[in-house]
């Protein structure tokens, strides 16, 4: 607390943990408080995290409830799609997408009303706090970051519930015992981790789950869809044109009803530990394979393979929360130019938490059934080049199998 | 046929397109001919063959029929699936993986029965040529390569019957008409490609899949397995100790009971076109995705990240043929070392075509619940640690926004 | 020869074996030749080409005699200078960054004058003719490419002097006996290659070098110099703005002048073996030297980084010819979207065959004395940022050391 | 200053710094001090450390003072130059491949006197703090560090100098000052930084240079040398055998007389910001080229390009403090595998600071005079195959070059 705040913007859900954070920075800091909600497609009412901070005492034009579900979709979640991002080979970077988003509009805010702050409840332990403050930092370089759960001593359920009775902040009744796990959620994805999850060996229960059903309780009928895409974001399903966050939402329907895109992982954090986590991503997940299939027929192999290799690395930044960094831009800038021609129709069988591709698409299609036949291709390809081809990519082999050998 | 040869080393299954393969070079090459069979776990009885080979005048000393099984997974598979290698994202190489070793028999056999060639029955537009060629070069940069599809006019099926009834190789059949696909088997997998395949819109027809059920028809309950590791590879299925080939084969089993590891891809070969494959890998599909689980907890995230950066290079120098080029054994070196302490347990659920990690544990685990929990980790970790290095991250950020936002 | 030629354009230099070829097109072929002869800076007149062109029957419209040195350093030098492209470490890619432009032009003077093939001058066991063919069948696929000298029987010296007197090609008295060396030429350096050179423990001769003194011979004064940059190309020399070529020929004087830029190296070509060359890059040496330094003070780290991690993949492609394919525009893309800052002037040293950096400044500099001073920075750097930043860093370590060590 | 430290084991030079910091140490913590003074070829007497250690009432059986210099050749240099390892393109990284052997002695002799901390006069913004403590905290995850130059309110020169005259530390005249500029030695390098270097437009001053004459003054005659390797270490210098610290010993020597290995760089640090330095590296810039030179001739081309490719990834690490990190370790794993062959003799020429290649030849070569010649290779390679090469290589242009062009 070394500096003087006089006006701090907190990204405010309404809850809990924020709704201590709000009171803590009025007495704390001593400083006027901003709060910023964002509708990113999480699926609560926002209304309600209006009424609360009015009635914490902030001032109307001081409340700001924003509805993000396009941008959220269509300038991160569909950019990073277009990489195909993995992170540690499983995790479609639910969460961490759309942490750079929230702090673009609290450093928006934050100019527009002349704060000098900004503030998160993000935990000192977890990969959003830097997440947040390195977009925070990258937009505006002499911002000041307040992350109260690194300052203060609430630092346990009971303190915490303490400081919101002696402060008249409404504590739900299932706040008051341990919560049994955590979680975030927005239009990508929830995630839920801690408590009951933190051993690894153990199955997630099945109250954990909150956006898709048991696959073993999906229906037992496939359902087929399509989705279409143009330069590499989807445009449509089923042959019905929709917005990017109407597509994800009702991918994220499908998802739902077949119990797909569940993921227990135990992942790497940016902060040096490993921790389980537990992802829902249903739309995201249908939309992923359904994007590596159309590019399957209209990328070229040495686009497709570089962006393989890429990926990894794209993916680590947007995890660690390097989103507004020159390297992300660079790799964005690439794998941006690769598609321009990802244009067409995947096709794909819904069923008890799998997506299965059955099909692909596209007016740009690079396979050629000409090219490919076994039998006469019209002097498409001649057999004899393989000779010479495999020839000559052996001679280095040869000429070191006649050295080792 | 430039070169005049005495004795060639035929990989031959005694199926109709090697027979006359084998007839063909005997005829127009006049040379003696072995053959080469290999038990690679493709599911087929071999003696078939012997009396074949012996049928068309091989001496019964230049009849080779050896059981690789063991081989091909431990020295092969393992070392791969080691790398969690997958080509374009989703290709468990399972033909591509077989290769090199029937290469390395191959040459082997050459030797000791004084050879001067190899042939083998891949056309001149696959990979496979290239695999086996590439291969064969570098364990014998003298050697020569016959590949009698590259060379022959026997380019129509009619064209390869006659030839056969001409020389009384037995056609069998369901070999007269043109066959609806091609396939390749073995322990990892089976490939199907052409014809009724071609077209990358149209759903694969139910009859192509050989070694799965359809998830549709599998078992309505989930079956619940464990695979143990040791060094990163497995060594038992529910706790029962099992060698590789043994392990994998007890896979396929399940794997093939609960419609796992059917994948329709759309692939780039090494020859520069697009192609359509169907491929099951029904053990190498959960044991890929147990891997992947046992190093969550056992491995280092420098070590895991660097692994999947390496990963898309790897396979594909697998797929393209190079097993035995100094780069992948670079890799292989790399990705060896970081498989010490891969040791441990991995629980998961096998439901209508999909793998589910429930659980993993290990002696070496690297997760540690005191660390990552919420509460007092008795000071394993300071939260305050994270400012600076948040701080310290943002830094050059911090200059880049100040010259640049 | 299986395919019937009208017409043909044939990268000529009016040299006698591209004159031989265009004569055995004639003969051979019975097609028209168009002659297309390129100024890239190479040094030599162009009219005599074109009157031996005449000479040689080429109708006066058919001769095709350009200035591309202006469109060779902007649109191919400069943009992979941007690049820092080292081939294997150290070869700047002279030769191989030409071919894609001469290529760019065949097709378009092919397209022009209704010719069905473009014609090569490259030899069968070289690069140059997979970059010629490469950028050729990329920009146009249905264009034939004959390659003379991997299709005709002139393969020995005396063969192709025979070839000419009998059709009355001038034979210079200098290509009567064998060539002790051969060579390429451009604006960006002088190549040479084979029979005095073709041992690599044997120091290169003296009279092989053309474009640069002796450094034991070059001036015993240092001679400073600026160049300065804007978005990353060179623009100015000592203060003076210049063309891109206007500039690159301009510190190829100064680079003769003082020795700088030879290069022996063993290089591994793309058909397969090792080649040892002889490189000539004066001005590329220099210019080279002083993009990296104006980088030092104007790129971010995270972009820097990158970048050198992309470099030695795009270099390759360069080399290989890959310059029309799609990975290389997506690096370019990720490369150029870097380059958006780097103004600023280079001051160095040349002395004796070495370049010195001696200084750097730039408007949007990052460098910051104030960050980076012992003594007190006014609250820039809070140095106990450090403790956290390392122990965060080390976690993963300790956790690792726990189990292992 | 958290915990109770009991004893602690302090890197000391014996110079004005690090006294300071071993009486702070005895009067702040009250902890007996360890002292750890390293010979890695710094080029400075050890015994007056001896001598003030005592003075200052270290137990003599608590003086360590030990000759690392053939183990930092050998397990640190040597290793490091296997992979031609250049940070930022070109920094041979002289600092930082010192720091992981100190902190490994640190802990070790902390295991044997029983110590529970180490310390070292790294300041808070440089990366050498970070690489003395990543190091430490591998080895040791329990150790305690202590960094006084984060801790203390020493923060100007004044200040120390009034705490060292308080408790009776000598303090050298020409340390009473402000000294110009700060200095790093050991075998491979100097590094100078600070001050008078932190204007990167401003030439670095000739008094600042002390392991090489100005180029312009060394000889006029250029000298040639030769140094054999095998298994890619360097192991004679004109044919005379010569263990890893001697060799290098001999080449700083040839180096400082021809004026070699001066570098002005501006370069990132791991934490954050950019700084100018100056090196100095004789020995190693002879070593890295010749190092170059050999591989060139016996690494296959595919190994060759890996290594290129990972290597400012490895020399990222090194750089940043990772030495004893798992994919430090992989990295080496992949580069060591390569460098079995790479045996012979590389002859080079120094001359006024330039480092030139002019011959290399080994038992192992893979460069062949017989299949590079332009003319007759008795059949080792067949130009028509390269046809066939080129065909297939550009069919996927092709196919893109209908599509988009």
């Amino acid at each position: 607390m070394a500096d003087k705040i006089n006006r701090v913007v907190l990204a405010y859900s309404g809850g809990l943990d924020t709704s201590v954070i709000l009171k803590w920075l009025q007495t704390e800091y001593g400083c006027e408080v901003v709060t910023f909600t964002a509708d990113l497609g999480q699926g609560e009412e926002l209304e309600p995290a209006r009424r609360k901070a009015e009635a914490a005492g902030v001032k109307p034009e001081h409340i700001f409830i924003d509805d993000l579900r396009e941008e959220f979709v269509s300038d991160f979640v569909f950019p990073m799609m277009r990489a195909n991002a993995l992170y540690e080979g499983l995790y479609l970077l639910g969460t961490s997408i759309a942490r750079p988003l929230i702090s673009k509009r609290l450093i928006e805010i934050a100019e527009e009303v002349g704060a000098d702050a900004v503030a998160h409840g993000a935990t000192g332990k977890g990969n959003d706090q830097v997440r947040f403050e390195l977009s925070a930092y990258a937009l505006n370089p002499d911002i000041k970051v307040i992350a109260p759960w690194r300052e203060w001593d609430l630092n346990s359920r009971t303190a915490l519930i303490d400081f919101a009775e002696k402060h008249q902040i409404q504590v739900p009744k299932d706040k008051r015992g341990e919560s049994p796990f955590s979680t975030d959620a927005n239009l990508l994805h929830t995630s839920s981790e801690g408590k009951v999850l933190e051993d690894p060996w153990e199955e997630v229960p099945d109250y954990v789950f909150s956006r898709t059903v048991n696959p073993e309780d999906a229906p037992d009928e496939p359902e087929v869809i399509t989705i279409d895409f143009e330069k590499g974001d989807g445009v449509a399903l089923n042959g019905k044109a929709m917005s990017p966050a109407t597509l994800l939402a009702a991918l994220n329907d499908l998802g739902r009803k077949h119990g797909i895109g569940r993921l227990d992982l135990v992942e790497n954090r940016f902060v040096g530990m490993k921790s389980r986590g537990m992802y829902e991503t249903p739309g995201g997940t249908i939309y992923h394979a359904a994007h590596r299939a159309i590019e399957q027929i209209t990328l070229d192999r040495g686009a497709a393979h570089l962006k393989d290799e890429l990926m990894p690395r794209y993916a680590e930044l947007i995890y660690n929360g390097f989103w507004y960094a020159p390297e992300r831009e660079m790799l964005q800038a690439a794998i941006d130019h690769s598609q321009e021609k990802v244009d067409g129709t995947v096709r794909m069988k819904l069923y008890k938490g799998g997506v299965h591709i059955i099909g692909r698409k596209s007016p740009n299609t690079l396979y050629s059934e000409k090219v490919v036949t076994f039998e006469d291709d019209e002097g498409a390809y001649d057999q004899r080049d393989a000779a010479g081809f495999i020839k000559l990519n052996a001679l280095r082999l040869r000429l070191l199998g006649r050295r080792d050998r």
